[in-house]
C-alpha cells in the first residue's frame, strides 16, 4: 500500500470503497437510481480496463477498488452521465471545469488509466475506433492550418512558458546524464547531445525546423561555432528568439525566419528539427524528407527529434483537442515516409522516453509553484487544463504510452558519417 | 584518375575505349553485326545507369568510357546477348562460369555499379518489376522451406568458412572501435556491444535465436556470467559448437539446441538474434515478435542484428538465387512489423554499415589467400562465385544499398531499461 492508498483508506469523513455497505447518504438519485448510478460508474471503470481506481458522484454512488490508488468524484450525476458519452475526451473537460475532483496523485491515477488502458490492448471495436475518428477529425497541417494550430499553443504568451520552463527555454524533452541532474543541466545536456550526434564542425552551416524560443540554435552557434538559420512559424516565439539573440551577440551568426519549413531554402551541412514533427501530419512526411534531401544535396546529416508511439496510434483525443491541434506522434515505421522515398540513411534512433517522464515532472514542479501567477494571468479552468496535461504526459511517458526519437541520418550516398557512437559519449 | 584507370588506360594491348575508333580486329560478328554488338553492349551499359566501364565482347566490339574503371569482357558473341537477356541475374552465372572476365578491381567495379544503379533510382518500370518478382520467386521459409535454405548455405562444411570468417568464427558484421583493428579485434569487439547493450548481468538467462556457430553464446556465457539456450537449424553449425563448448569447458553454461526459432520455449531474461533476420522472411515477422514476447513475458531486454536497406527492396536477384535462398533484407519500417504488433519497443537503432564493408574486406582477403585451398576443397567456378558474392557484398555496404541494423527493444510496459547508452562506451 503506498502513501496515497494510505491517505485515501485512512481517510475518515468518507465511508471505505465498498459497493454495498456504504451509508445511505443524502443523495441525487434514489435506491434504484443509486443501483444504476453504481451500474454506470461501473461501466466507465471498465471501458478504462479496470484500473485500480474509485469513481464517485458526490454524496451519491461510488464503485471501485478496495484500496484505490486515487479517488475521482464527479459533482453530479449530470456531469457523471456526460462524461460517460465520451471519456477520453470528456474527463479532461470535467476537470478543467472542475466539475470533477481527484484525491490522490494525479500521475499516479493517470498512469494507472494508462496501464489498465494497455491491458485493454486492441480489444477496442474497431468499428467504434473509425467512427471516432471521423467524429473528431484531427486538425489539418496545411501551410494555413499549421498556422491555426501553432498559434494555439505557442502564441499564448511567452512570459507564461517562462514561469516553468526553465531558464532554457527549450519546450522539449531533456536528456539527463545522470537521473539527478536539474532541468536546466538536462536542457543544456540535451544541446549538447544533438549537437555531437550531428558532428558539427565550426563554420559550418544548420538549418533548423522549428526553432521554438531559438535556444538551442544560438547553442550551436555560440559553442559549436556554425551558423544557424532557424524557421518557425510562431510569431511569438522568433520575436523572443531575435531578441535574445540581438542581447547575447549571435544575430551575426542565428538568423531566425518566420516560415513555414516547407519553405526552407538553401544549402546546408546538417539539418536539425527537435520537437517540430510533432505537429507535421503523417500526410506531410514525404514532404519534410524532400525538403532535407534539398537542403542536403547528397551529404551532410540529419538529426529528427520527435515523440512516438511503439505502434501507430492517434494522439490522445482530449491533448489533440484542447491542448495540440493537428498533433500526432508517429511510430518509427511511420517517421521512415519521411527517409525513405528520398533514399535517406537512418544511422542512429534513440529511445529517451523516460528522458521526458523526468523533463515533465521537473516541468509540472516549476508549474505548480507557479500557478499562482497563472491564475492571476489566465484562470482556474487554464491552471487545471495545464496541470491535466502536464501529468498526462508524465504518466504517458513513464508507462510507455509515448516515445521519444531522436533519430540521425544522412543522404544515402554519404559515406561521411560517424564511424561509431563513441564521440558523444567521450569530450 | 585512380590506381585501376592508370592501368586500364595505359595497358597498351588494347585500342582505349572508343566506339568508333576501334580498329578492326578479327571479330565474330562482321562490320553490320559488330554495329550491332555495339549497340547491345551500349543497352546494356544504360540499363546500369551507365555506370564508368568498358564493356566487350573477345576481339569484337567494345564500348564505354574513355577512362573505365575497370572492363568486362564477354568470352563470346552468344555469352554477351544470353547475359543481355536477365543481367542482375546472368552476370554473376556467366562470371561464375568464367564465361566473362573482369580487368580492374572486381570491388571498385561492383561499387561503380552499385552507385550508377541509385542514380537509376525508381526509375525502373514498376511493371517490369512486378513480372520479374514473380518470374524470381523467392524461396519461401517455412519450418522445412527454412531448414533447405539454411542448409544450403551454412552446411557446406566447417572447415570451408574456418579458412576465412577468423578464428572467431563470426560471420556477420563485426564492430571496429578503430577502423584499424583486425578481423579477430573487431568480431570480439562486436560481441562485447552486443552484451553491453544488452546490459547483460551476471546468473541472467539468454536466449539466441540462429546462433551460428555459436561463439557468441559462449561469449556471453564466458564473460557475462549468463546462462544461454542457442538456437539454430544448421545441423552442422551445431555440431561445432557443441564440440567447441565441450572443449572448453562450457557445455554447463551453453546448451545447444538444433531447432527452429518458432520452437523456443521458455522464460529468459534477454533475446538476442544476430544475424539471422535475414533468413526469416517478411511474412514471419510478426510470429518472430511474438516468440520475443513470450520468451521474456513482459520483462527483460532484446537485440536482433539484421543486414537491412534504406527502403524495402528485394535482395540482389543473384545473391537470392546462388547465395542465399529466401534471404531478404528488411527496410526498418518492415524490422518494425516484429515489434508493433506486440507493443515492443525499439530502444536503441545503430547503423553500422561501413562496418559490414570492412568485415567483408577482411573476409575477401582472407578467402582470396586461401583460393587454392577452396579451388582444391570445391572448384575453380565455386572459388568465382565466392568471389564475386564477397566482393559484391563490399560494394553494397560501402555505397549504402545495404545497411545493417543493430536494435534493442523491451516489452512496452517495461522501465527496466538502459538509463542512457553511456554504459556501451565507457568500460
Amino acid at each position: 500500500m503506498n502513501a496515497v492508498e494510505q491517505r485515501l483508506t485512512k481517510e475518515p469523513k468518507r465511508a471505505p470503497a465498498a459497493q454495498s455497505a456504504a451509508p445511505e447518504l443524502p443523495a441525487q438519485a434514489g435506491g434504484e437510481g443509486k443501483r444504476t448510478d453504481r451500474w454506470l460508474l461501473g461501466r466507465m471503470l471498465a471501458s478504462l480496463g479496470s484500473p485500480p481506481l474509485e469513481l464517485a458522484i458526490q454524496g451519491g454512488a461510488r464503485v471501485g477498488a478496495h484500496t484505490p490508488v486515487a479517488r475521482v468524484t464527479f459533482d453530479s450525476r449530470a456531469t457523471m452521465l456526460w462524461v460517460l458519452g465520451d471519456v477520453p475526451l470528456r474527463f479532461g473537460d470535467a476537470y478543467s471545469d472542475g466539475k470533477l475532483s481527484v484525491e490522490g496523485d494525479l500521475v499516479t491515477l493517470l498512469e494507472t488509466v494508462y496501464r489498465a488502458g494497455r491491458r485493454l490492448g486492441g480489444e477496442r471495436d474497431p468499428i467504434a475506433r473509425r467512427v471516432s475518428r471521423v467524429l473528431r477529425r484531427p486538425h489539418v497541417n496545411t501551410l494555413s492550418g499549421s498556422r491555426d494550430n501553432i498559434h494555439h499553443h505557442y502564441d499564448i504568451g511567452n512570459s507564461f512558458y517562462e514561469l516553468w520552463l526553465g531558464s532554457t527555454m527549450a519546450y522539449t524533452c531533456a536528456y539527463y546524464p545522470d537521473p539527478a541532474a536539474t532541468l536546466d543541466e538536462a536542457q543544456v545536456a540535451k544541446m549538447d547531445h544533438v549537437c555531437r550526434k550531428l558532428r558539427l564542425r565550426p563554420g559550418e552551416r544548420v538549418v533548423e525546423a522549428g526553432c521554438g524560443w531559438g535556444m538551442l540554435a544560438m547553442h550551436m552557434a555560440r559553442r559549436y561555432g556554425v551558423r544557424v538559420r532557424a524557421f518557425n512559424i510562431s510569431h511569438e516565439q522568433i520575436q523572443w528568439a531575435r531578441e535574445r539573440a540581438q542581447r547575447e551577440g549571435l544575430s551575426g551568426r542565428v538568423e531566425y525566419v518566420e516560415d513555414d519549413y516547407r519553405n526552407i531554402s538553401g544549402q546546408y551541412d546538417a539539418f536539425v528539427s527537435v520537437g517540430m514533427l510533432e505537429h507535421v501530419g503523417l500526410k506531410n512526411y514525404p514532404t519534410l524528407g524532400g525538403v532535407v534531401q534539398r537542403c542536403l544535396g547528397g551529404r551532410g546529416r540529419g538529426l529528427i527529434h520527435s515523440i512516438g508511439r511503439n505502434r501507430p496510434a492517434p494522439l490522445q483525443p482530449w491533448i489533440e483537442r484542447r491542448i495540440f491541434p493537428g498533433g500526432y506522434p508517429p511510430a518509427l515505421s511511420e517517421m521512415a515516409r519521411i527517409f525513405e522515398p528520398w533514399d535517406l540513411s537512418i544511422l542512429d534512433v534513440e529511445n529517451l522516453r523516460l528522458h521526458y517522464a523526468q523533463t515533465l515532472r521537473h516541468w509540472l514542479a516549476l508549474f505548480e509553484g507557479a500557478r499562482g501567477r497563472v491564475r492571476s494571468m489566465f484562470d482556474e479552468k487554464f491552471v487545471r487544463m495545464w496541470r491535466l496535461y502536464l501529468a498526462g504526459s508524465v504518466a504517458a511517458f513513464s508507462t510507455g504510452s509515448l516515445q521519444l526519437f531522436q533519430v540521425v541520418f544522412a543522404p544515402g550516398e554519404s559515406n561521411d558519417i560517424p564511424w561509431t557512437r563513441a564521440h558523444a559519449y567521450t569530450s
